[in-house]
């Protein structure tokens, strides 16, 4: 992007005090603001870096009282935080919607059928029989497998891969890396010691709104779907076995794991690296502790988890700060035996 | 696929009660059954859902006797499991055979050697002096380095990379993204506090019939080999570190990690997320549970460890089980604290 | 490569006892030598393989003095371990110098600039407005976004990812299928339960000699830059988040997490598995245990800590050990209880 600084005050209905026709292209925090870039300050205790930032202009609310000489140039808003806002959301979307066309060379089987104002990126593979929605965004080295429905904006980042079979909603967003429908972990063991491949047939469905975290795993199911609900949000290095169900808009962070067949309710939140065997129902609103493994059901809904097994928090909280004191219990045992 | 129903019946030696003509082209669950898909019934805790599935065919005993009207076609064989599972494999196998041949724009080395049957996907990458035997599969994005010997029948999922050096054996299947052949993490300290790194300038060997699951890494030795031997199967997002040893069919189940130069026995199990420090021994058999950390070697085989710092089983639930006590075992003492 | 012993002899400045026109083409240890191989013998605890090795050629101390008839040609020099690395040292190099110039078909923007005698591999990718630095080498698959720069003599492995406006500093590795500057994990709540995508619209730098794992992820900044500084080393499967600042020379071993924020300093120790929660600042050398988790900043230099919520380490240990031992102390406890 490049703007003025006039034509950004146009945009937010504000006033520019310094140099309009100064260009910026660029969005900074005012703290670490340089030349070329534009920032905001909203919160009172950020006012000191408004007279040391080298932004080239600062967003600031009308009635914002100046103490002291600066070196920026100051576009006046009512709300400068959402004005910020707003301009932040134009700018991502101006990044996004810059990409289209087909770079060369691409591979799309002739038997796929592709949407209007799709971009598919150079080295991207779409395979045979696939539905690609409208403006769908397919970047350099995805690979979209057989039989594959995406639907309309989908987002499909460089190098993610989605196996054949699966279904993708409407406004997905899969991250570099990730891959949609590896085989789910299933081997029957066999009389010798040896194991034998359990075939997995089944797919991965993405509901809408879903968000696929970069290098994440979502294994599709033995048979069936391996189901992620409308709105969940996955962050990167998440693994989902097969037939697991993550429900609507929940949202699991980094590193967490979830074993085959759980299934997650809706508006979960599981914290970093927790694990969860599989086999378990948690109920919606279940919120899981960093670390946590999970070995039991949730069957009340809002319940918070915690902890090494996990256990309800407070439960978990207090043991551990007595095992912080392991010591000293200890020793009070030591001294209570000594008595006569 | 698509089979008709009469077509189906000759291949398991069944009878059709319906209309033998109808076509399918999917395997579901029962419960999940939907036009153009069969299904079977062989758990009577399902029966209920034949009633009311949706499967164009639903596969069932010959004895089994049916209480209530039904929407489907239905196919009776002697036992409707193992029927079920013929099917399976036989539409698994078709799915694999289905590809072969070399998409285009793929890339080969001249000087690499490459086996009849195999499938090359576009944007494949094959270095120098490789030898791929026959009916290898490679899928597109599949990246191999120089030198890599890889065995007949073995697959390469898109994405999947194998450094150079590597040796790949017979019937493998490494997963989406997976990288076989990183450089070993080996830096050595210099006196101004950076490190170097130390040529990391071995191989990985993964022996027959190895899975390798999505995303998981693999790093070659130092000097030498890692090596993963018969059998052995991996899950996803599994680390290996350098000089590891994985013993013949032993299996590593999502997120587990395994530090430099540790040796696993035959037959050991590993449960999600749980880690492994370097240079340790783990005998046959070795069970290690879901988010143990393991500091010590095992030397008995058929030993069950866990915990977070790796104890045997029944030890760590004991004192985990009394962890969850604590709080009353805090307060006993503070009773026995008040006599006088 | 391939060398004769004459050649090997007169770069290393020792002389041949057997036939110095034989070649050899790899380095072995000593232990697993195999004919083609040379390998080194200067720890005595491995004399007795010097007299077993299938390796055509072992660098020996001159000093070192035979007991026993050996089928393998001896190299004497000065000092067999370091003439050893100093052949290692050689190897690696010019393995890596091997490859240049440019393979069909590859992908770079014309708007994009690139310097002399680097290496991109066939399905590279490079974006617009790019500036590639001097011998720097991009592996088949890589993909590098718009307005990328990339320091002189760096390399992107195979199927790595930088993504758009990431800056990335001179010698430094980023290893096959590794994520740099994938988007932040955030979003806003919205009164109906779902989530909304909060733009990640800053970038990734990474300063000199950095180098990062294979299918490591390293997420931009929401704004501004997640920052690894120069000379940190971080392992495979490694989650760097949004913000996050990295010190210098900083090592972080595989399946470690660092959430939003979190500030480490220079020369920490970030063992495997360990997570740091978010908005953290870990002092210069601080040492996190393997799967520590972090949930407090620490002020103290040189602090190491360990467990599960992490402790400084010598409380965890005595606390642990005591876990270890809680049926015990409930038995005395019950002892105690029984008295009058």
């Amino acid at each position: 992007m490049e703007f003025s600084l006039g034509q950004i005050a146009a945009i937010l209905g504000g006033k520019v005090e310094g140099d309009e026709n100064l260009k910026v292209y660029r969005l900074d925090k005012i703290q670490e603001g340089a030349p070329g870039g534009i920032s905001f300050l909203a919160n009172e205790k950020y006012s000191s870096f408004l007279y040391e930032t080298k932004s080239t202009a600062v967003i600031i609310n009308e009635s914002f009282e100046l103490t002291k000489a600066h070196q920026t140039n100051l576009i006046r808003v009512k709300d400068a935080y959402a004005s910020f806002t707003q301009l932040l959301e134009a700018y991502d979307q101006l990044r996004k919607s810059e990409i289209s066309g087909v770079e060369d060379p691409s591979y799309a089987d002739p038997s796929s059928a592709i949407g209007d104002n799709c971009y598919r990126g150079a080295f991207s593979y779409i395979g045979k029989n696939c539905k690609i929605g409208t403006q769908v965004k397919i970047h350099p080295h995805a690979y979209i497998g057989n039989n594959v429905t995406i639907g309309d904006q989908t987002i499909i980042e460089a190098g993610a891969k989605i196996a054949s079979d699966c279904v993708i909603g409407k406004n997905c967003h899969v991250h570099h890396g990730a891959v949609v429908g590896s085989d789910g972990f299933g081997f029957a063991p066999l009389p010798d010691g040896s194991y034998k491949a359990i075939p997995q047939i089944g797919n991965v469905v993405l509901e809408d709104n879903v968000s696929i975290g970069a290098n994440t795993t979502v294994d599709c199911a033995t048979m069936g779907s391996t189901v992620i609900k409308e709105g969940a949000k996955i962050d990167n290095q998440v693994q989902i076995a097969h037939n697991v169900v993550i429900g609507k808009n929940t949202v699991i962070a980094s590193q967490a794991g979830v074993s085959g067949s759980t299934k997650l309710g809706e508006n979960c939140v599981v914290a970093g690296k927790a694990g969860i065997i599989g086999h378990l129902d948690l109920a919606d609103r279940t919120t899981i502790g960093a670390n946590t493994g999970v070995t039991k059901s949730v069957k009340k809904p809002g319940t918070t988890i915690f902890g090494y097994m996990g256990m309800e928090m407070k439960d978990f909280l207090k043991s551990y700060s007595l095992f912080k004191k392991l010591g000293s219990m200890e020793s009070r045992l030591k001294e209570l035996e000594k008595k006569p």
